[in-house]
């Protein structure tokens, strides 16, 4: 009992305790690939971050660990990504000043709220909660925040400041500042950008071509942006880059990172607990979709209240270890499946990598320009732009092309948290909007059948007498004025109607405010001679029923099929006039 | 065309043209007994509100023409109302200091920006956003408000100071105070007290028994409280009771409120806007449930929407005459109608009566106690306390209860714009939890109909190799995960299952994500041989379908009916054998 509830809080014992050989070697394969890939990444991360570079190798390796004991994925990647390095940006930035003392404390400190926040809802299993972004928000939040994040890099790669938390501010900013730009930054940068570009298309086919396995030649390809730091920072040193204005990384302190506490009394301390709420919520849904789409590759599962409490742990360990919010990263993620990842293992030891290069790697940082990192930003967030959804939604459902619409211009034009709110106010409120005024059809009878449809799209049979009367919906407090409203307008369109039967396959649930209103429906129709029946009411809603007084007072009654209730009533008809 | 529109803006043009005697008469009848009953009600409430005396009457004068000439009901008697004289001192006492000139200038701009808000509200159409304040909600926080307001008037029944905002922070005020208190001020508030439940209950069948109709018994007892107001206004001069240190009403000015703009650029304005939503939003509900139930008793109508336009102009009205936030009373509203009120006319005569008394009356004010004010204002509020919800509701549902608890515990506790807020939240959040974890039931046919029902409820048919399922919910982003996960694992429990039909009757409506999860389902559920089939789709939801090729790729088929599904499906499978 004991064991079985601590490997699930746990799942490193189930899975280690039968790790073998064969693992081995295949989380050891992908680790190396990772790690390769990583480098580069962290490094540009923490640059769009606003902070120094060893941060993004810090948070590279601790919660490396830290999910590997306790995630759910055999498959997922975990450490800075370009999202949650943007909106870490955007609420540190306002509260303290890039490259400050204070701007590290606030980042860790975020990674610090943002570990105890995903950590309570793991633990309070609040899992369910992301169902709640729906896919057009999150795909509109991810394309903004990508174009976001490439218009952003602009200014590296012109080698002039910039800032701005949305796309009018950065633009109107990088239009000011165009007149500086450095000729010499703009000479690495580009030719960067085309180099990474085609590595991503073009590099594995050629690969192939010259008898390299498929396998092998996309994994050598993910190797394209350590090629661009080595060539640019060679670069750098044999044409004295530095001196010709071209921003360099500069020194950066090697070794592993010490461990300390965050300053949680930081005076800015409510406003950074709400960015980390956000940046949580968006980490944990990008985590989780990357997670099950992996998992079910390959017939697994996640657990997203496991995934929570792993993702809290990542970040915790990356607060106490220098470093800032993390989350599982879609591509490198996918790099690590491809690679042959089997078990969470493979994070453990790319953490060994990044800790290795860490020690030994990082002097030949200093000559590094900033620009090579700003392409390799460019080049991977560009991916994650989708426009296509727009085009998508608009033919598929208004609803949706609203919620997309709204996230993604908001996103763009305010900012990210502001857009994500946005989006997922506007999801929830259009859902609730549609069902505050449901489709109520006007029903009869398919001939040769015991089902009944709308009467404007089937041939039906009806009778005068008998208004049937579908409602597409629960009755809650939100429509069930509405329905009441909607109910004697019909009666007024079927003048010669003594009963009314509401058939109830689609009303799942009745609430009290609905219930009051079926009392006054019945109680006015009663008073005009006309009996308000219902039929097919579902188990739980004749449950709910049962415990009032509302079915001894309806004047009609409760048929098991609607069949059977026009059946009876017209029985009861002819009887009574006999 | 604009004769239709101007009287659809304009009720006025339409009741006005058939204007007669009879029902002038009906109406004058009807403003004397509400005038007569206003009189001491709006001073209560004006005391309720922290404003001086004369603020309530000046608010009971041209909002009650700018109705009239806007208004939809036939019925509702505008002016100063209990709870939103409860929320206007608790909005206005966090912005100023009790009776000091910003704290009535506070009051006038508050029902400025209430009248501008509902009147905006109502240009846009937006009435029927109040249907998602629930009936447990209201019930919840007008419960808890008449709870607060009785006990927030006990200190001028003791003649004692005290404040606050919630029941915690009043008891402890009082209990602090209680050693302060006056017995003059309770020898003349308790009696009233007494004397006016007395009336409320007792007075109408003594003088039925006098033999007095009960009409006019049912009349002359709303004139209690006129009695109470000139019994202890005498008494106070008799006994000298201002000298004794009984709080009386003092010098109140005569006449007609001067006309002048709000204060629009108040220092306070955005806390105060935010207010005043609050107060719209609860005073148009309150006025809307009045309003629709007394027309509901003649067989009228109301327009929500014209609603908001007419107490948005009464709102307006209010602060241009000195006046405070004004909507529909429920008490005044109901005596209006019992005397005979036919149109909005009623409430314009009211207002000339509350102007005679205004100019004519206010000298003899001087020597009211304030003590028969609160004693007013006690017996009509405890007449809104109504704790038997919670029973009902926790018989009922559990959601329900949750609403209402939260609303009456948060209201009582921390304030009452806290607790609408929390109930509004409350009562959407549980609507949309229960939607995202729908109830699924596996079906059979029951024997001898075309009728499918839960294999856990019915004696039904089913066949092993097709599992039928009844998905008791629109599809949508917040259950689509749960769905695709409960079908899985449905099929671990019916290994045999070679066909998976979902019955459409209670799925009003597929989003992007929810056709997402479809797919998935359906290519996951094909590469194990399974074929997806839809039964029973609603013709708005095939519609939405029809514009993607999900129906292309789908494994199996849509059919009209689950027993054409079944049937089907069962021949199909006979011709594969032979």
């Amino acid at each position: 009992m004991l064991k079985a509830s601590l490997s699930q809080y746990f799942p490193i014992l189930s899975w280690g305790r039968q790790y073998n050989r064969s693992q081995l070697v295949s989380d050891l394969l992908a680790a190396v690939i990772v790690t390769i890939m990583l480098i580069p990444q962290s490094l540009a991360y923490a640059l769009l971050a606003g902070l120094p570079p060893e941060v993004g190798l810090y948070a590279s390796m601790l919660p490396l660990v830290a999910y590997g004991l306790l995630g759910s994925s055999n498959s997922l990647s975990v450490g800075p990504v370009a999202v949650a390095s943007l909106m870490t940006a955007s609420a540190v930035g306002r509260v303290a000043e890039v490259g400050s003392m204070g701007y590290l404390e606030a980042a860790t400190l975020l990674a610090a709220f943002s570990g105890l926040f995903l950590l309570g809802m793991g633990l309070l299993r609040m899992g369910f909660l992301a169902n709640f972004l729906s896919h057009p928000v999150i795909a509109g939040f991810i394309t903004a925040s990508g174009i976001i994040i490439a218009i952003s890099q602009v200014r590296h790669l012109l080698g002039v400041q910039a800032h701005g938390d949305n796309l009018y501010e950065i633009v109107m900013s990088l239009t000011e500042h165009l007149g500086d730009t450095n000729f010499a930054t703009l000479a690495v940068g580009v030719p960067v950008v085309i180099f990474l570009f085609w590595v991503r298309k073009g590099l594995q086919p050629v690969l192939e071509k010259l008898g390299m396995s498929p396998f092998s030649a996309a994994m050598v390809s993910k190797a394209g942006p350590v090629v661009g730091v080595v060539l640019t920072s060679v670069a750098a040193v044999v044409f004295n880059l530095g001196d010709r204005g071209v921003a360099l990384v500069g020194s950066v302190p090697s070794g592993l990172p010490t461990l300390s506490l965050p300053p949680l009394h930081h005076p800015a301390w409510q406003e950074l607990l709400i960015s980390a709420i956000f940046i949580s919520i968006i980490g944990f849904v990008e985590s989780v979709s990357v997670g099950h789409t992996l998992a079910a590759k390959k017939r697994q599962k996640i657990s997203p209240n496991q995934e929570l409490i792993g993702l809290g742990a990542s970040n915790i360990a990356s607060s106490v270890s220098g470093g800032y919010p993390v989350t599982g990263g879609f591509a490198r993620s996918v790099v690590n499946f491809d690679a042959g990842a089997e078990t969470p293992a493979a994070g453990m030891f790319t953490a060994v990598g990044i800790g290795l290069a860490a020690i030994f790697f990082t002097p030949y940082l200093a000559y590094l320009p900033k620009a090579t990192l700003a392409a390799t930003i460019i080049v991977a967030v560009l991916s994650l732009v989708d426009l296509s959804i727009l085009k998508k939604t608009w033919n598929y459902a208004y609803s949706d092309f609203i919620a997309v619409a709204s996230t993604l211009v908001v996103t763009l034009m305010v900012g990210v948290e502001a857009g994500v709110a946005c989006g997922v106010f506007a999801s929830l409120a259009l859902h609730l909007y549609k069902t505050s005024k449901p489709h109520m059809a006007v029903i009869g009878e398919v001939p040769g059948t015991e089902h009944f449809r709308n009467i404007n799209r089937h041939q039906v049979v009806t009778h005068e007498e008998i208004l049937s009367l579908r409602i597409d919906e629960s009755l809650y407090f939100a429509n069930a004025g509405f329905i009441e409203d909607r109910i004697y307008a019909l009666l007024e369109e079927y003048p010669k109607a003594r009963h009314v039967v509401i058939m109830g396959t689609a009303i799942n649930e009745i609430d009290l405010s609905a219930l009051e209103a079926l009392e006054s429906i019945n109680e006015r129709l009663g008073e005009q001679g006309i009996a308000l029946h219902f039929s097919e009411l579902k188990g739980p809603v004749t449950d709910v029923l049962e415990k009032t007084d509302f079915l001894k007072h309806l004047k009609g009654r409760v048929w098991l099929s609607h069949h059977q209730a026009i059946a009876g009533i017209l029985a009861g008809a002819k009887e009574e006039q006999s």
